[in-house]
């Protein structure tokens, strides 16, 4: 029986995921918390050489294969890495998870929810994250974001703005549909703004108390 | 709509797979048929990378994941070079296909069929072989042709005597239950005799003519 506590950061390009993983894994840690930063896809040795392929810009994926690829990774990424962290008693944070296959190949190209669910039982059991929080951004500063950080973009960034915009509403959708787990963070503000609602959400959900 | 045929080769290591695929490939185009001659896991360029994962004697993947990895390269290998040959009007020859994975993972590894099943689905739809030949031996003949081929033994032929029996229960079960699109083909006697009973099953099973 797992005793950590598994949260996962999930939103489109630029919203800041990265950063603001890093300020909550720090303030986890003063409190005395073992905490393992990990993401998706990849995390894991296995998974790491299917985020390769999957990341590899010259890649035609189908969004069936694409799928089986991505829960292939997080079966490997959970067995191997987030299930031993959470059982020696580790918050595990994770740079997306499940809710990121249903964003981008359900709602963003159309693969059906049903076929996801599956693979999601195929690959996790009943396994869930404690929390999900999903940053929100409009699709235009995401894409400035992307473009000041001068990063190449790989297939998924490459794709367009009503692409992206489908992303969006999918996380807001999926944060609709499951409220105990996910909360919606509104991540269009300073770093230190949406650090504080991260830190709020964080103490009220998982009954923490995190130095600011 | 296809309108080549879809025959795949199953059965255990050793039983003579690619040398009967070969000799069968070359009757079928004496007829005037074009012929694909492929193979899993594999056969196209994202599966192949695949393959190479599955494939590393120091990978070490759970059932689950090595069962959503081939289901993602099959979907791959059946997108891109598969359904484009048949609706050309070949006949395509795959060494393994879905059954291996049913007969691995499921009946040699213990992967809940259902799965597998739902697995075939999201990657292949309602897609079936037209024919599957299954080539049967003796675990110990098995063993023995692979010894003799002195080839590296991959992940799958390290695999103990059990695990082998297993496996060739399993594919007899897959013919039992499926014996419209399958033929268990005795292949524990010389090349020839083999050649011949596999070239009877496909003039009864396919309705071709091919040249002695």
């Amino acid at each position: 029986m797992p005793s950590g506590k598994f949260i996962t950061f999930e939103g489109g390009d630029g919203a800041g995921k990265s950063t603001q993983i890093k300020r909550l894994a720090a303030a986890i840690e003063k409190t005395g918390l073992t905490v393992t930063v990990t993401r998706e896809p990849g995390g894991s040795r296995g998974a790491e050489t299917i985020r390769a392929m999957l990341l590899d810009p010259d890649a035609e994926w189908d969004p069936p294969t694409e799928a089986l690829l991505h829960f292939a990774a997080r079966a490997d990424h959970y067995t191997t890495k987030i299930a031993p962290a959470l059982k020696e008693g580790a918050w595990v944070l994770c740079d997306r998870f499940a809710d990121s296959t249903r964003a981008y190949q359900g709602y963003g190209l159309g693969l059906d929810m049903g076929a996801i669910e599956t693979l999601y039982e195929i690959a996790l059991d009943d396994f869930v994250p404690d929390l999900t929080i999903i940053l929100d951004i409009p699709v235009e500063t995401g894409v400035e974001r992307m473009i000041e950080r001068g990063a190449d973009p790989d297939r998924y960034e490459k794709m367009d703005t009503a692409f992206h915009e489908r992303l969006r509403q999918g996380f807001l959708e999926i944060a609709k549909q499951d409220p105990d787990r996910c909360a919606v963070i509104d991540a269009d503000n300073d770093i230190d703004t949406v650090t504080a609602r991260i830190f709020d959400c964080v103490e009220t959900r998982m009954g923490v108390t995190l130095e600011r």
